[in-house]
């Protein structure tokens, strides 16, 4: 597969005049509020059955934050750090969940303090830590999922079996916590929709079988994986909204239970364009079929999920996309292992030299926090919301 | 390979008593200076030919560097940021080598007006970068190295071939730079000390076939590569040294050029102790024969060295080392690529539960710089240096 640099046309209107204007140093990524609030309209209508409850890991910019809460959003949070950024925002904690399977217990307490109500649960000793720290909590138990068909891999770190779920539900009853719900998540950047379906499936099983236990379940929560736009093309989300709905419908028939959608990347992705300067263009040898191309912002300074060269970014250069030529890229640290594309066939225009900028697109998301705190020196990735 | 947990008598004494009468927050770093300063001592012994530049990106804590340059060492850097820093501990620009191979122009120009003499360059561009930037620097040309026996993953990113290294030290006489030395790396945590008796004679090669041509080479710069202990056994850093030595007097014979040697995790790694807290233990179904243990610390935290198990340290648990309970180790965020050990057999005391403080031994480099800003709203690794 051969990924080519795309020409100015992909770009994004508002964030040229602002880059233009202001002339940031690099790197940084400007996020487009106005994309965000577009897509929030367009999961709600995409997923109408469903409450968004945006993934703070993906971003947790204040401004960004700030605009979702007025947008009507809720909030899936990962730590009592993120549980913070979502209050100082503006919004209260019965519009929090704290999704994390993997929590201590006084952070969980700190949740049920500001009035969070939703937990996230997935084994016995992370229930009886709710059941302490926050009684009369909603609790959520996450089933395992294999990930077939997600971009940024899904292991079985989270979720326990349906047989497991069960058991711990059931059991949830009698610990002074609501049994409350089920939730999965079928892997970010999931292009597969069917698998929806199947872990739609799975669960109204589930719920069928606890119901006839005196366990009433009222809440499905079917995670995030809607996808940004990376070099591959991906579904509209209309098709991935039309068959939620449908495998819901499917399943569930016209009682549907409390839906709620947690995206993250898909809702904040497309609106962000990290801004790279290009440190360098070299070859290794005479005989190199290659060139390498340094750019300011690496592995660790944002691009983590370069790993494995899973995620592959549109790239805009100021030129035209041909004639090109095939690149390596890599970042600007002395870290060998900081390389973003070498599997991959990236081609950049033949033009290009050292000190032109180049905007990398879709990096709203997974982009800013997994930043270094100053690895080689270099300055943590700057957000400018625009 | 299956790795058990160590007893207490692994552990440090002075940290451990920083550790019980502070009872930091988790997760974080306790470096012990005095281990350091000792270090520093080993290696001047071990390598008496050679002057110690600290590779500044291993551990760029402030008392540290301030006690490195009480102690006389010199620092190899790799960025504008990186300067600065040598800068306030206390070291003039003359103890400083710029030895990044990818810099920008107005970096270049900074550590030129700072009083930084030494630059690394690979390639012809880079080198009229600094031609530009820097005139009358000592340019140092970065030979490309395979890494094979490092454990940390070496890849082409840096250097170039002898052919056209030989061609590059050549022109810079005629560009207003000082064609100064070579130097090669053969790779972090390396285990196979013969990698520098390659690398070596293949320097000498060169410099001698330069000074055929007019171009006296001053300076080689062995880079780094000294390991520090993890799990697996490392050969004595004397060893080391008296490879390197028996190598240079091999190729070089009583006449030795100035020899510069850049430790990072050989100097500061076994200086440090991470302590982490457990904050789950759990099972994902009935039939799962490992534990899962999550810990407060994980792959974005500071442990991205844990990237495909490659460095494999060392566990000390309040408990005896047996009876013991096979586990995957993770990390605590919602990334499901936040897993430490999974494919490696770790295990660890059957008796370890929720709340328990475990320390990560040899943790003083690549760490705490590796650590993001803020990933799912966890706080970055700190750092207290006794």
């Amino acid at each position: 597969m051969t990924i080519k640099a795309l020409d100015h046309a992909a770009t994004n209107p508002r964030i040229d005049r602002f880059l233009a204007e202001n002339q940031p140093v690099t790197p940084c990524v400007i996020i487009d509020l106005e994309i965000i609030a577009e897509n929030f309209l367009n999961l709600k209508r995409a997923v109408p059955a469903g409450q968004i409850f945006y993934a703070v890991k993906a971003n947790p910019a204040p401004e960004l934050l700030a605009q979702l809460v007025r947008d009507g959003s809720s909030f899936d949070t990962a730590s009592r750090g993120e549980i913070e950024l979502v209050l100082a925002a503006g919004a209260s904690g019965d519009r929090i969940s704290f999704g994390n399977t993997i929590k201590k217990e006084r952070d969980i307490a700190f949740a049920h303090q500001q009035g969070v109500k939703l937990f996230a649960f997935d084994s016995l000793p992370e229930l009886e830590k709710i059941a302490r720290a926050a009684p009369g909590a909603k609790v959520f138990c996450r089933l395992l999922t294999e990930g077939e068909g997600a971009v940024w891999p899904l292991s079985r770190k989270f979720g326990c079996t349906v047989a497991m779920a069960e058991e711990l539900l059931l059991k949830a009853k009698t610990m002074g916590v609501i049994p409350y719900g089920l939730s999965f998540h079928v892997g970010s950047q999931q292009i597969d929709l069917m698998q929806w379906e199947k872990a739609i499936g799975t669960c109204a099983g589930l719920v069928k079988s606890l119901a006839q236990k005196g366990v009433e379940l009222k809440l499905l929560n079917l995670g995030g994986g809607f996808p940004a736009h990376y070099h591959d093309p991906v579904a509209p989300l209309d098709n991935y909204g039309q068959q939620i709905m449908t495998s819901l419908t499917k399943y569930f028939g016209n009682d549907l239970p409390e839906i709620i959608i947690e995206p993250g990347r898909g809702l904040v992705g497309d609106a962000g364009v990290l801004q790279t300067e290009v440190v360098l263009i070299s070859k290794k040898g005479d005989g190199d079929d290659r060139a390498w191309v340094y750019l300011d912002i690496g592995k660790f300074g944002g691009l983590a999920e370069t790993m494995d060269e899973s995620i592959q970014y549109r790239l805009v250069t100021p030129y035209a996309a041909e004639p090109s030529m095939p690149v390596i890229l890599a970042g600007p640290s002395c870290d060998s292992a900081d390389i973003l594309y070498e599997k991959t066939d990236y081609r950049l225009p033949t033009k290009l030299k050292v000190g032109d900028r180049i905007q990398i697109l879709s990096t709203g998301a997974y982009t800013t926090t997994y930043s270094s705190v100053g690895f080689n020196g270099f300055a943590p990735l700057k957000t400018y919301c625009i």
